[in-house]
Parts: structure tokens; sequence; C-alpha cells
């Protein structure tokens, strides 16, 4: 096997490697959004990267829905009071005080608001790789979401991940086919602010783990 | 508000932007590797990069187990044939013969092998977002290993998400908590060979799905 270097394959420096190390230290889960639109083109060019995303049998689940309407909105709003009036039920003392000054959402103000699902019916790939392992088809798209958050930040962009809402409701809301389930509700705009530690870090709900204690051998 | 650039905050400029997007174009699911082995502080800071990646209430789930006895890797590569040959069961034909043509594994020659699993029991990030979505503790950690893929790939590696296992067989071959849920088995290792294409598609088992026809509006 030779060692020299195949001119063809795109190899990538110390110097992106640097930078690629910074976008991921600095992409962070935005609450804050300033209300300006975003360009579609760039929404469009966002989501057609992030289907470059790995997929189980390439099959490429993801669906992408950009929820537009002033009815819909209102729907997820409302579904974020609820779920988040129930979660804060959850908690006692001190720490319900805390979870409820904690800012979880920017629904208000982000100008995109994308509901990402997974289609469970697809025929795409042709069910390789999933016949022990079935939720592969979703982690697929979490991979894309994932691959999204980085090129958004990229661009100047934040992005925040929504869980707190009822995704059965989300989905009658959102009329999507019944094989669809709801991976992620997001809202993308430009952030108010920008920083390098995480929020719930900031405010002392939860700090960072040390790497070193998530490793393990066998 | 001011529009002034905060120099504090972390800017990304078109060049990077063009070769981040160069490493979501020639990631690939690699079944090839040289066996060459990898410098352990290279996997180390590459886990480490990875931890970077969103969670759920910032709760860190990722548990990352390297598997380098002899014996536990050969369990794996007995419970991939074992479930590869029921998955060929599955198709018929022509599809079937180019099932069985397809290398889904690179599991013999890869240097490291890492499987990775979620914590569904942790108690970091006190079940903030996790009421009504669960499943969002799963989908923290493939954020993680999206991370850690395209980082991989900064660096030369190439990685294999191996899915044709059988879960419950390997998370008691690992010995590893009875919370602890196997999201993926990887390969990781320097590639053989490198390509823009993914695998399957040239093989014509899937071709690639525009964008434009996963983007919806409602």
């Amino acid at each position: 096997m030779t060692e020299r270097p195949d001119p063809s394959v795109r190899r990538f420096d110390a110097a992106f490697r640097e930078s690629f190390r910074d976008l991921v230290l600095w992409r962070r889960d935005v609450r804050r959004f300033r209300r300006d639109p975003i360009d579609p083109a760039l929404i469009g060019s966002l989501l057609e990267l992030a289907s470059h995303a790995p997929s189980v049998g390439h099959c490429q689940p993801w669906r992408f829905v950009l929820v537009e309407s002033a009815q819909c909105r209102e729907a997820v709003r409302s579904s974020f009071v609820q779920a988040n009036a129930k979660a804060l039920e959850c908690y006692d003392g001190e720490r319900r005080a805390q979870y409820a000054r904690l800012k979880l959402e920017g629904l208000e103000d982000a100008p995109v608001h994308l509901a990402v699902f997974a289609d469970e019916a697809t025929e795409a790939g042709s069910g390789l790789g999933r016949q022990t392992m079935p939720q592969t088809l979703q982690y697929s798209v979490v991979a894309a979401i994932q691959t999204l958050w980085l090129a958004a930040r990229a661009e100047g962009l934040g992005l925040g991940w929504i869980s707190i809402l009822e995704p059965q409701l989300l989905c009658r809301t959102l009329d999507v086919p019944e094989t669809w389930t709801l991976i992620a509700y997001l809202c993308i705009g430009w952030p108010v602010e920008e920083h390098l530690d995480p929020e719930l870090e900031r405010h002392h709900w939860q700090e960072r783990v040390g790497a070193g204690r998530l490793i393990f051998t066998r």
C-alpha cells in the first residue's frame, strides 16, 4: 500500500481542525433571538448540507417542516407553556425556583421555526441496517440536526432545540403523515448574545462532567 | 441594540464554511481500514471534543467503551455474522445477491472499536427537557457521535457505524450497567480508500434524495 497521499482526496489541516474545535465549543442552545429575518436561501442551503448527514442504509429519513403560520406557532407555544408548567411540578424548593427562572425557549422571537421528523415508513434504504436496531432511523435524523446546528453556528446563526412539548399534539397540529415521528422542534435566528459556556452551566443547573469519567475499557 | 460585532465572540469566515461543507461531504461510513494503530491520545482528544455536543438538560449521557479484548471483539464479530445472515433472508432475487455483495463492516481490521451507550439513569440534568420527549437522552448521544465522526474525518480518520448487531447481547458481553442503552458500535481507523459518494450509492443500493423533496411548509 502506498503512503503517498492521493491528491484527489480532501485533506484538512491543523488550522481547520482548530477552527472546527472552536465551532463545536461555541455552538450553543440559543433561547434569545433578534427578530431580523433570515434569507430563505440560507435556510435552504443549511438544510441541503444537513441532508448529507449519515443515515442507516442511506435511507435519508429526515423530513423538515418550516412552521410559518401564526396558528401553528401559537399551538406550539401553548404546548410548551402547558408541558413546562407540568415539568415545574417535578421540582421542589430551591430547585423549583431555579427551574422557574430558566429561559428554556425562544419561540416568540425566533424568525424560523423548524420541526424535524423521521419518516418511519420510508422505503429508501430497503431496511438495511434496521433489523436489530430500528432506532437507527431516528438516530439518523439527529445526525442531520447536529450537522445543521454546526453549519448554522458557522454562519453566526443560533439554534435552540425545544423538547418540552407534547409530540403527538404537534404531529396533529402540523398535519404530518402518521408514519412521521417528531424528533425535534428547532428555533433558528440571529442570537442576541453569544457564550462559550452552556446556559445550564452558567445558571448552575448542571455542571460539565470531565470527559475522562465517561471513557471505559473492556 | 448595537450592530457592532463583539470582539470576544468567535466568528467563522467564508473560507472556513467552505471547508466545513467539504468536511460534511467527505465524511463516509468506512468499512475498509488499515491496521496501523491510532495514538490513544488522539482518540482521547476526539472523545473530549465529542463531549461538547448538545445534551438535553446538559445531562451529558454519553458513555464511551473502548473494546480492546480479543474475546469481546470476537463476540461482536459473531453477533454481526448472525444478524447479517438473518438480514440477508429479508431480501429476494437480485436484491439479495446485491445485499450479499455489500461490505457492511470493518470489524476485523479497524484498530479501534468503540461502543457508545446512553446512561438512561443519569441524574445529571435532573430530568430537564425529558418529561414529554424522553428519547432526547438517546438523541444527545447521537449528537456526540456525529461530532466525533466529523472530528475524526478532519484528522483523516475513518469511522464506520455498525447497527447489524444484537444490542442486548452486546450489553451482556461488554458487562455494562443495566441502565445503559447501546446507541452505536463504531469502528475507527485510517481508511484504505476515500470517496465523496456514499458506499450504498456507489453500489446502487440507494440513491440520494434531492433535499428539496424533504422540505415542507405549514
